[in-house]
């Protein structure tokens, strides 16, 4: 089978399912020769004479030595993943057995799948746009509801309908405009310019919310990194285990983080927030942060998206806190102010002693007080943009670049209309507009670009 | 659907493939109302009304909430891994959507699977016996050609089929007998005991092969565990490097092995040999066998199978060699010497030097000299039996502890034989016999042996 870009068409192999120890693993196979290779491995039934999504156990055997029993899956072209034959062999999960099926494909004509390579095929066969293949790696990395939630909706066409819709509309405008080249003698206009203004303003419109969505995208996909910081003693230790415990629960029954990871990472409302140099903060001996030192301090913690300073309500007087306050504005970063240890001082003493800062979220880490307060004012402050059109968010620095050239390129359509420049003109920079667009959704791509994008993807997808 | 056990029809369900992020996972469910769980949550097709060993594609949704585009692999009872209705969803590779997607299952109805619950479900279903189910772990398991060769021969019922071959001739005569007790006024022997006496006498050489293949089946199951001892400056890191740098390419291909793991494991003719201590060796601070304290370092190395001593040849003389020599034969555990830098020495003086010895390899571990002698050699000394009975090796402990008793009992029933005791007599000799093969298989079995065995398995099989 030869795909839209020609000479794709060798069989490759590799195992899809994570490496390691399982009840089962899928070693995946899509090429023109699929079913001959595995037809050779399974001699107990002809697969080539079967129908396409249909599945029979078997045994592998490759010459006189038995592999494995297994169940295989048969994918004909074009009702496939990659739109070549596609077949799934589902052996026992022993990660040896799949080592020797996948060698023995080799044996018999597969090649080794590169990363990402079937879902690359897809978008060459035109199965998906690379908007769709893209949001496949981001569906297989997705950790929160949020990720899963536009990950899923991406692959499914979210984005790239908007997408499609306007570059029908510039399509459609277009050929009028054309046409109207074609007649220019006669000085008609086919092309209704003020309804065309129109859409080219609701375009921007649309293409303003989606870069706008991408700063909520990019918190949906990457999490917010957060900086607990301190004097020693503070309470950084315990607010740190008092809001992780409260998240372990959840975070923890996603199977397959590491426990690293789990320790530092708080799911809130479906948001994933890093806390960062963690373990620094356990030992109590680093992160230190006295008044002389705080620019050294944020120095160190300019990775972070916020700063959580916390401070011991008894220990801190009012000016000390506005000098440190006034250092964090000056760095312009994020920041939030939690005083702790208010068990041991009279709500009324708090109020007074702090009553010229409206910021500061009391707490006790000990007490599990104001923790909640705390959760929600990292969510709040970081989370602040709601997604324009309804669940389309950019979460892809690739398509937010993109955006950013037709967000551009409309303005100058739109300058151009302002200007009535003639039709010929007009048609230039629709069609440099069209470009942008195309080079989101991979209508127009090129080798490295395709090269990258799939070679972030995993082996076997 | 009531298996022989009746009451085991709950829905389970399981994430089957190893956990992590990979291209594809896939939750497994088995149960009366698997079809109803999955058509709740696959709004797209009547899954109930399609045929089974079929494939559909189409979204998860859990009420409003989409989950994951999805492949589901359908397994109508009785033609399923279970014997009862088996539904596979293959998702995206990420662990955030497979615990979603099990959790979505359980809300409608499903159960977690314990480990092992869908192979026990097949052994209570009759889909295998209880060896073929034994051997499904073993083959997860496999690491080996050797390992995955005699686990997937047991699956297939390599071991299964021996077993009922004896249980059908001990049946036979006994029914015989029985029939001779019904006429036991009339003196009559329908049961031919020289016959008999026959097959007994072959099925003690069977059952003799069998608990002897045990040394092998252990060998190919567990491993060798080696250690290499030898003063300082012996050469022994050296060695160590050089024979896991031959190996490490055929290790290293095996995916999913953990790097620690690969680093102290030779893979001689598919055994595994398990390198005992190994950091200690490299780290040459430990392991220090001087001559006054071999009787230490031994008691250290108690848990290795085989000690391979090694020695530099220009700084050991013949004397001590014999001593040492003479300490390892006292402990009765196998091992070998390796007499190391003959690239420092002539052959002549070598030779000379160590003429009274028969048993010394020499080796340049610097050179890559002698190493396939060394190799050979740890195979030779601990794989040394062949399986007797072609191809079906005892590797599991229950299995060999059983087949002593049915050994045994069969000389009972030889001795009854030569004693020409009564009928009755014999039979309930028989009877005996039957039962412990019954055991190994599962005919006979309690729940508490039952739970041990398949609380050994992965989850998801």
């Amino acid at each position: 089978m030869v795909n839209k870009f020609g000479g794709w068409n060798d069989t490759i192999v590799a195992l899809s399912t994570p490496p390691g120890v399982g009840a089962i693993g899928v070693i995946r196979l899509s090429g023109d020769i699929t079913f001959k290779i595995v037809d050779e491995l399974f001699p107990s039934k002809d697969l080539h004479g079967q129908s396409s999504h249909t599945i029979h156990v078997g045994l592998i055997k490759d010459g006189e030595e038995s592999i494995d029993e297994v169940v295989v899956s048969l994918f004909k072209a074009p009702k496939s993943y990659t739109g070549e034959d596609v077949i799934e062999i589902s052996c026992h999960g022993s990660p040896y057995i799949q080592q020797q099926l996948v060698q023995a494909c080799v044996r018999h004509g597969a090649r080794i799948a590169k990363p990402g390579e079937f879902t690359q095929r897809a978008f060459l066969n035109g199965k998906l746009d690379l908007t769709q293949a893209e949001a496949v790696a981001d569906l297989i990395a997705s950790n929160t509801a949020a990720s899963q939630k536009t990950a899923l909706n991406n692959i499914r066409g979210g984005f790239s309908s908007v997408l499609k819709k306007l570059r029908e509309q510039l399509i459609g405008f277009s050929a009028l405009i054309e046409l109207e080249l074609d007649f220019s003698q006669e000085d008609v206009e086919f092309a209704d310019r003020k309804q065309f203004y129109e859409i080219i303003q609701l375009a921007q419109i649309t293409t303003q919310h989606l870069l706008q969505s991408f700063q909520l995208g990019n918190v949906i996909k990457n999490g917010v990194s957060v900086a607990i910081i301190g004097k020693p003693n503070a309470g950084k230790s315990t607010l740190l285990n008092t809001l992780l415990n409260e998240n372990r629960a959840i975070v923890s029954e996603i199977a397959g983080t590491t426990r690293d990871t789990i320790e530092e990472v708080l799911n809130i409302k479906g948001i994933l927030f890093r806390l960062i140099d963690t373990a620094g903060i356990r030992e109590h001996s680093t992160d230190v942060i006295e008044l002389v030192g705080i620019e050294k301090s944020l120095e160190k913690m300019k990775s972070a998206d916020v700063v959580l300073y916390i401070f011991d309500v008894n220990q801190m007087d009012a000016y000390e806190l506005l000098t440190i306050s006034r250092q964090f504005e000056k760095t312009g970063k994020k920041y939030m102010l939690a005083g702790n240890k208010v068990d041991a001082i009279s709500d009324v003493a708090v109020k007074e002693k702090f009553a010229g800062f409206e910021n500061i979220i009391f707490i006790s880490a000990k007490n599990n007080e104001g923790i909640d307060a705390i959760e929600s004012n990292l969510f709040s402050s970081t989370v602040n943009e709601q997604p324009a059109t309804e669940s389309v968010v950019v979460t892809n620095a690739r398509h937010y670049e993109a955006l950013k050239q037709v967000h551009q390129s409309l303005s100058e359509i739109k300058a151009g209309l302002d200007n009535h420049i003639p039709g010929d003109l007009l048609a230039l920079d629709i069609r440099h507009c069209l470009h942008f667009i195309s080079e989101i959704t991979g209508d127009i791509s090129n080798e490295d670009v395709l090269d990258f994008i799939f070679s972030k993807f995993c082996i076997g997808k």
